[in-house]
């Protein structure tokens, strides 16, 4: 009875315009109501939604409405309907000026009557539903239920504008002459000395999951490729509890050889890192409005050029807020935190970059400051107070290498390979290493990086 | 004594058009040989080379020839040169019109004396070698010391050829209205039935790396994306010693529901693989061409639309080349690569799409043809003669799921969140998985998968 040759609309396309058309549509039954003569159905393709009507008549028998009415939520249909234009606006569809009367309706797949939890609920502000006694839908629901959470207009958004985030970054390093790469996650040795590292059965032997691409960024550089990015997993095995932490996330990383001084790379990646930004505001407005209505959240402001502060700026700035802390003393969270607060304050900005961090909180390979041995050539970037990127520019010299890995104890067995990568001509190079995931989660102003991921991995979380 | 004000120039800009400038140009020492009062160098950056001079006269002394006459190949040095135009062609430079006459240089970086490969013999074709009694560089060499391997000519082509790829394929996706996606690579249960999965220690209890993003794709096409695609890590624990098998690849991966047929699916993919090959052709003749003078092959030839045949009829093209195998039997890979070259002579194809695949030879989720329950809705795609994409439209209905499962014994309880996934409604969706390396091996008519991996992983090999 179903005929194959039909073009299916698309529920956003159905507008005044398109009045009296006979056309097929397939799409979900977002709601369904029967009211006397009469089914009421809501129809839903990703955000967008429209009413729709079987009513006895001609076309449709007692028994058709009856089927209409019985067809469970979130089962998927395909309708021949005529678009109608309707008098009074549908406030509650996003087609609020047509309605579909339908002539025919079949199920291409029926969901199941009890649905682990209700799309409405699931979008639900926090506060609202407290308020007025409705529902909201906890995150583990949600992500334990992940197939069904994804179809809310919240998830579409975040997940969208997670697509557009890595187009931007790529497509910008692409422009400035970056090579793509892709480095391998399974490695003989740990990466970063050891500790917070995955095992993995190889065969008769043991491996481990990368704690990131370092390694294999630099040895592209020495390598020549001069500029290489790469987007790809990584694995922490870090049994960290926190909103901000994952044990596998996706790492936008950058590396890149330069002329004369590291800020060249601090400029390549804030110049990235504002193209994101700007294209995301340009281009992900209704991503971002749709996430709002949930997350409400002050919209994300940046400078141009962005602001660098040095290491000790901020230490003065959190002395003069009170906090006691010493000069070559790390930031811990809470410090961060305030020190976004401040920075903001001062400089109306929830992005920047702090450089020169003390060489004794660094990794053995960053290159110590050549006019103050207590610093070093790195820096953090900072997204709305919390850390998004973590660089340096990296010692490049096997000898001056050596005597760094000797300093922090470090077996020098274990790290041969790394520091033979140097002995065959090497450039001054740096980089750094992006968070996907909290990039999307402190753009919209989330304050969950499950939110951000869409299938979070942590201590306790392995499924879906 | 050297200024950090100069902006340093390409290699590939100094043509005759600059002659006469003084300029500063960072580059690797690719050669350098004394010659009474004068030292000849070659300079590099990746593909490009020019020829340099430093000559005992009003700038430079006798020491400082010998001193550059002294720097070690690989070296990075900056000079300070006047471009000269020169009367002879330089034939073994890419710059042959121009050479540089160099009042200072400063050694960078220094490389050892002794290279554990020269780059001359890692691009010489295997049979010039042998033949004129100079050495090539066996694989394993080249792949110890990848980060010099990485400079010659060959590896700067193939790896940019693979940027390229990867660009193609997400540009034409996205166009065509793909969200991309991230999908975990940890995974609770082995995603395709628990052989050859890699274990990793997770916390106090075991984890899986994911040899395919199969599951997370049709939970995204459940979640209402409709078209998904996502490039990454695929982890197979095979034990396969073979030209074309790593234990760790980059997986091309689509999934996207369809309308009426899963031939919609089979169109979009081959529409891509077009793109890929036009876009290739296009853009990066020079790369083919660079990795042609050391591996020489034929152009890659590409139909369109896309040849699709269908299995039974591949049978019959096998028996009558005169191979014996039965009408359900899977391909076995010389039969594959016959088949390829019969396709060939026939159609003058090197990419193809083989499609009704035995039901038998299937995985469980492989949706049955519904004309034929012999056959299936699934298809491989080759190019050269070689597998470079399973797909499949999936059975997307749980209780079918179920009874094909129950068909293959396998044991639903370990299925049961992947067939959840399917309750509350999935539209008709199909997919597929490409090996990027593979993909890049036989375009450029490579013949082993290592030289399209930067850092391989096979069995034997987790370094570097």
């Amino acid at each position: 009875a179903h005929s194959f040759s039909q073009v299916l609309v698309r529920v956003q396309d159905l507008i005044p315009e398109k009045a009296d058309q006979l056309i097929w549509l397939r799409a979900r039954v977002h709601t369904s109501r029967a009211k006397g003569k009469q089914c009421f159905l809501v129809l839903r393709q990703q955000q967008f939604n429209l009413q729709a009507l079987v009513a006895v008549g001609d076309r449709a028998s007692k028994q058709m409405v009856k089927f209409a009415a019985n067809i469970t939520k979130e089962s998927i249909v395909d309708v021949e309907a005529f678009v109608r234009t309707v008098e009074q606006k549908i406030e509650s569809c996003s087609q609020q000026d047509v309605e579909l009367h339908i002539e025919r309706i079949f199920v291409i797949s029926q969901a199941e009557p009890r649905l682990p939890l209700q799309l409405e609920d699931a979008v639900r502000p926090d506060g609202d539903g407290e308020e007025e006694g409705r529902a909201t839908v906890n995150q583990d629901t949600k992500l334990d239920n992940r197939v069904i959470d994804l179809r809310t207009t919240t998830s579409q958004a975040i997940f969208r504008l997670q697509s557009g985030v890595c187009q931007l970054f790529r497509d910008t390093l692409t422009e400035k002459g970056f090579v793509e790469i892709q480095t391998p996650k399974i490695i003989s040795a740990a990466s970063e000395g050891g500790a917070n590292v995955f095992t993995v059965s190889y065969f008769k032997t043991s491996a481990y999951l990368a704690q990131s691409p370092q390694l294999y960024k630099q040895m592209c550089i020495c390598g020549d490729f001069e500029k290489v990015f790469c987007v790809g997993p990584v694995f922490r095995a870090e049994d960290s509890n926190t909103h901000r932490h994952l044990t596998e996330f996706v790492g936008l990383d950058i590396e890149m050889a330069f002329s004369y001084h590291y800020h060249e790379v601090i400029d390549s990646i804030t110049d990235t890192m504002v193209r994101i930004f700007k294209g995301l505001r340009d281009n992900f407005q209704t991503e971002i409005q749709t996430v709002n209505k949930q997350f409400p959240s002050e919209p994300f402001k940046f400078l141009e050029p962005t602001l660098r502060l040095e290491y000790t700026e901020a230490v003065a700035m959190l002395h003069e807020a009170g906090v006691e802390m010493g000069d070559e003393e790390d930031l811990s969270t809470p410090n961060e935190k305030l020190l976004g607060r401040l920075v903001k304050e001062k400089y109306d900005t929830d992005f920047y970059v702090l450089d020169k961090y003390p060489l004794a909180v660094r990794p053995f390979y960053t290159m110590p400051d050549p006019n103050n041995p207590k610093y070093s050539n790195s820096y953090d970037m900072f997204m709305r107070g919390e850390e998004i990127l973590s660089g340096a520019q990296r010692v490049h010299d096997a000898q001056l290498l050596t005597d760094r890995a000797n300093h922090h104890q470090i077996d020098l067995e274990k790290i041969k390979a790394y520091i033979d990568s140097f002995r065959y001509g090497a450039p001054p190079h740096g980089g750094g290493g992006i968070g996907l995931e909290r990039v999307c989660m402190l753009y919209l102003g989330l304050h969950n990086i499950r939110q951000t991921s869409m299938f979070p991995r942590d201590p306790k979380r392995l499924t879906p």
